[in-house]
């Protein structure tokens, strides 16, 4: 194909956006070389991986069980790899707080960071994003909705006018609260239209996961709170729209698959055929419905969007105060609907930090997982 | 605001595209002066826009008429204005055959070409195409699908690697056969969603209107035909969509308003904020439906993508013979149903002429009108 080999890491590799990431470079063996994996679970997976790509660098969080891996590279921590000269693109794969260093780390030395980690951009999203103008960085949206939005703005000459978040609903979009009280894990991981991994799959049943994304929105494209809307699209066909100053509406569509933004973050500006994409067919879609969210029913993308807007270090508590909540949710020991009660009060008790640093964003990072902890566990009925 | 001013003709100045072509302009007045305005049909609304524009030429379909006008413009024909130095861009905004020599005149003194009339592109998508390419004419879409499809590929590096037109299936769509058989004029000329000129209501109503604009995305977009489909979406929002080789899709969506097509092809690629222009209200819009057309009940859907196909003279006749079985229909001399009849009977009975020069596109549109009101006359079954 005559284009310069890429030359990725994977932040994140045995996870969902990691594994689907390495199916693409799989598709398109001439224009991506795997130069490093990073991984924080399955390490028979990573084994694998590393057997079949041959990376240079890998890194694992028990950094002692590398050494079964068996393979001639060399370990390196995450940030390491991410700033890694014979490194030009790191895919951000990781879920959580943790995808925060290894990204800013990624923008610090100019690399193309295709991001699908939610938290970076959340927690700090000011200084990611400064710093990327400063060093000529790109950040390439990995979310479908903000790959969506990136697509339909490909080519204008103005920005947008006002973005249109679309999100499922999540599995229990129509579910009375006294139901959403009693919803256990499995149903909560049973996501009507996306697989994906376990905490994006909560958050979007909380609709924090919505909430995450209009700040992540924020950032990425220099968009004003009150000109960034979320719009429920049970469907998940339409992934975003962008309306334009002259009225115009712009949306991306295709099957909920996350191969698709992936691929486009990695081979823009060139789009490739890729037969294991799937296509629209139009003889099966009928119709696109779309309605308001109910921000009573869903406190956290009410909690998220005035984190936002409040900015400082509330946008940190709010998505450090989710992990932990999601990781109670997920072992049983909080109710569905305690997440968002969890993470309300979190935010409450917050002393917030303008413009924050790195190590105030991690200071406060700390404050919400503990005070969660605390609250989780001094009292029952939060 | 800075621009150079655009020099516009208007020919059609008085028709509904013509009409809201003027709309647009009056909006701007910084951005554009008219030239030239032509109309060949109501002479006091030419008289009320030449006293408002003060164009330098006009136009009308009875020069001795023009006197009346009472204004200090000169007299110049269709094609005349169209070429003059003068002017820069020309909105070609009639309907009918009769667009063809003006946009041809157009493209050859490589103008900007902003296009509505179908007629055009339909019968002689060829010719147009090739001296637009040699000239260095640009050809900016005015219909509101094409125009969609322009503005989602808008930026992109590769072409479409499928077109798919939405149609609004016109007033008939769930007709029965026989119902079909008794629709009035006055019926066929209430289409539930724009507002537009008689020609293409009609056309819109036997879903001609989107075999006409097939043969147009072919030419416009270099797209062969097995790469276009259409497909019903009765609420007109979706104006069209374009599907990408990595198998994303993209769409355009506003409420149907002729005048933001209009205005992006005037304004390219610029879009300007225009207070006039509707803005979709997400709180209403719950529903976007889609279904296959069907080619059996409205054969001339079918006509149209097999005289595209065939290619020659069979897009002109299939188009000029539509023209005067339209004119009968509306002027109830004939059903609804006997218009696919007449232009299908035209279609068999013409010998095509490959690669064709323009005289002979004017030939076959000449013997296409003949032979349509002589079926008619002679044969009241047809």
């Amino acid at each position: 194909m005559g284009s310069i080999t890429k030359k990725i890491a994977v932040l994140g590799s045995t996870g969902s956006i990691g594994r689907q990431t390495l199916e693409v470079v799989r598709a398109f063996p001439q224009r991506f070389r795997i130069i490093g994996l990073a991984a924080s679970k399955n390490l028979d997976l990573l084994a694998e991986q590393v057997n079949e790509f041959k990376p240079r660098f890998v890194y694992f969080q028990e950094r002692e069980a590398t050494s079964l891996l068996n393979a001639e590279c060399d370990f390196l921590p995450l940030e390491e790899i991410a700033r890694h000269p014979a490194v030009d693109t790191v895919v951000m794969a990781t879920s959580g707080a943790s995808g925060l260093l290894p990204t800013i780390a990624a923008i610090k030395s100019g690399k193309k960071v295709t991001l699908a980690n939610k938290e970076a951009l959340v927690m700090a999203g000011e200084i990611i994003t400064r710093e990327a103008k400063l060093k000529g960085a790109q950040i390439l949206p990995v979310d479908s909705e903000h790959s969506a939005i990136w697509q339909c703005l490909e080519g204008e000459k103005q920005g947008a006018a006002q973005i249109i978040l679309t999100a499922s609903g999540g599995p229990f979009l129509h579910f009375s609260p006294a139901k959403l009280n009693k919803v256990t894990a499995k149903q909560a991981l049973q996501h009507p239209s996306w697989q994906m991994g376990q905490k994006v799959t909560i958050d979007s049943a909380t609709l924090m996961n919505k909430g995450l994304e209009t700040i992540e929105a924020h950032w990425l494209f220099d968009m004003p709170f009150e000109g960034i809307r979320v719009l429920i699209h049970p469907q998940s066909v339409i992934h975003s729209l962008v309306e334009f100053r002259d009225g115009s509406v712009k949306a991306q569509l295709s099957y909920p698959d996350m191969r698709l933004p992936i691929q486009y973050a990695l081979t823009y500006p060139e789009r490739l055929p890729n037969p294991e994409l799937p296509r629209l067919n139009w003889d099966n879609l009928r119709s696109l419905t779309f309605e308001q969210p109910d921000f009573d029913k869903f406190p956290c993308l009410k909690l998220a969007i005035e984190a936002g807007r409040k900015g400082g270090t509330y946008p940190t508590v709010l998505s450090s105060a989710d992990e932990i909540a999601v990781e109670l949710f997920l072992s049983g020991r909080i109710r569905f609907t305690d997440i968002a009660h969890l993470v309300e009060r979190a935010l409450q008790q917050h002393k917030s930090v303008a413009q924050p640093t790195l190590e105030e964003i991690l200071a406060a990072d700390t404050w919400a997982r503990e005070k969660v902890s605390q609250l989780a566990s001094g009292d029952s009925s939060c």
